[in-house]
């Protein structure tokens, strides 16, 4: 118990070990890179050459370590709002922890509304990999948010939020498109099914300022186990199915 | 319990209706489109023009019920091996059970291998809508069953077969893709999320004589909720991640 939340690492027969918070299921080492590389290469390889990057929760290390195999990013912030999520994965999923000794990292505890007030340098890529939209994270979804999120990118910046399930929470995605139409010029969606979340069919929204998220701009190759550049694309709603259910 | 098995209808706040055999979810009354629509207009898509449909399994009557739903169809034959899940079905999910009646449909009750031995005039499409592949259901995943119903299709026949998750059982899917390859040319792999499912990236396994099961060649346009010329190639694994996985 962290005096925010209850920190816990299991290890399950099927899935490797599991980091669960107040009971919740985050990240099992056996597919969890299924998640982590789609909420990070797809807006990274959207955006093409991105240099700063922030994280929003992720303190597990998941997608600061996608973030990282990019050698053209030279600054990544990692901004935890519970520094024991941090040395629980440090202590015990050194798979996932191994981007935080990058000298490329920083990490800054706090809650992720109050960092972007006073964010510095325009960022290039801004990736909210929080726990589900209730308590602490419900912060991370409002207008307010997306507003400072997107004041803080550079003018080619794109936002990424991990949006729940298309199955369970469908009027909670339809409502976070609506607010990021209200910063963004463009937004979209994707998807992947993922066993361990709740509802599966995971969604990921985004906002971006200039580029067509759908189109790859990345150049440089990245090593994956799952994303590619064909498979970009495809996580996409096609558009008829995107009207018809947002 | 039917001798054969145990039957439930349960009720859920959540999912409306729900059939389970043996413990297992089958159907929920809340998102079974998904599964129905897709193990069905995919074939009958790429068929283009099918007449003389085999479901094998499906007690339920949900994939009968989107068979009927194409004016080109003469004949469906339903060949559910415990009668008492058509009788459950018909007492309980109005929803799903509503083709029984119609005059296109036989209902046979026996096992599908049985069935296949005799099935007589050529068959366009063969939907194999079983329980999970072990006991009663473990014959309709073997070479011999697929050899059957490679000899009862039609020159331009299509066989699909709901082959569980691809986060769960990717062996399994692989082994089934396998023996596919020896009875049909083209064999092919489409999937979709589903909630109720455990491992949910759910997987439907395709032989085809003659046509691309990838394009859409029916031109009668059919009501969905889900399902439709647009998810239809979505749905397909992008090649390269068909090589990868498979």
């Amino acid at each position: 118990r962290s005096g925010k939340q209850e920190i816990e690492v299991v290890e399950s027969p099927h899935f490797g070990r599991m980091l669960l918070l107040d009971g919740v299921v985050q990240v099992t080492e056996r597919d969890e890179f299924f998640y982590h590389e789609m909420l990070v290469h797809v807006p990274m390889h959207a955006h093409g050459r991105a240099k700063r990057v922030l994280i929003i929760g992720g303190g597990d290390g998941g997608s600061l370590r996608e973030v990282l195999r990019y050698p053209n990013v030279e600054h990544v912030a990692l901004v935890e709002y519970d520094e024991r999520v941090v040395e629980a994965s440090r202590a015990f999923l050194p798979n996932l922890s191994v981007g935080f000794q990058d000298p490329r990292t920083q990490i800054f505890y706090e809650d992720g509304n109050e960092f972007l007030k006073s964010a510095g340098e325009p960022l290039d890529v801004v990736i909210v990999d929080s726990t589900d939209p209730v308590g602490p994270a419900e912060g991370l979804y409002s207008s307010s948010f997306f507003q400072r999120a997107s004041e803080a990118l550079a003018h080619d910046g794109i936002l990424v939020v991990q949006t729940e399930s298309l199955h369970f929470h469908r009027e909670f995605v339809i409502e976070i498109q609506r607010r990021l139409r209200e910063f963004f010029p463009i937004v979209d969606l994707y998807t992947q099914a993922l066993a361990t979340y709740a509802g599966n069919w995971w969604t990921f929204s985004i906002g971006s300022k200039l580029h067509d998220p759908r189109i790859v701009r990345q150049q440089t190759s990245v090593v994956t186990r799952y994303y590619s550049p064909e498979v970009h694309p495809w996580a996409f709603l096609p558009r008829s199915l995107y009207d018809k259910l947002m």
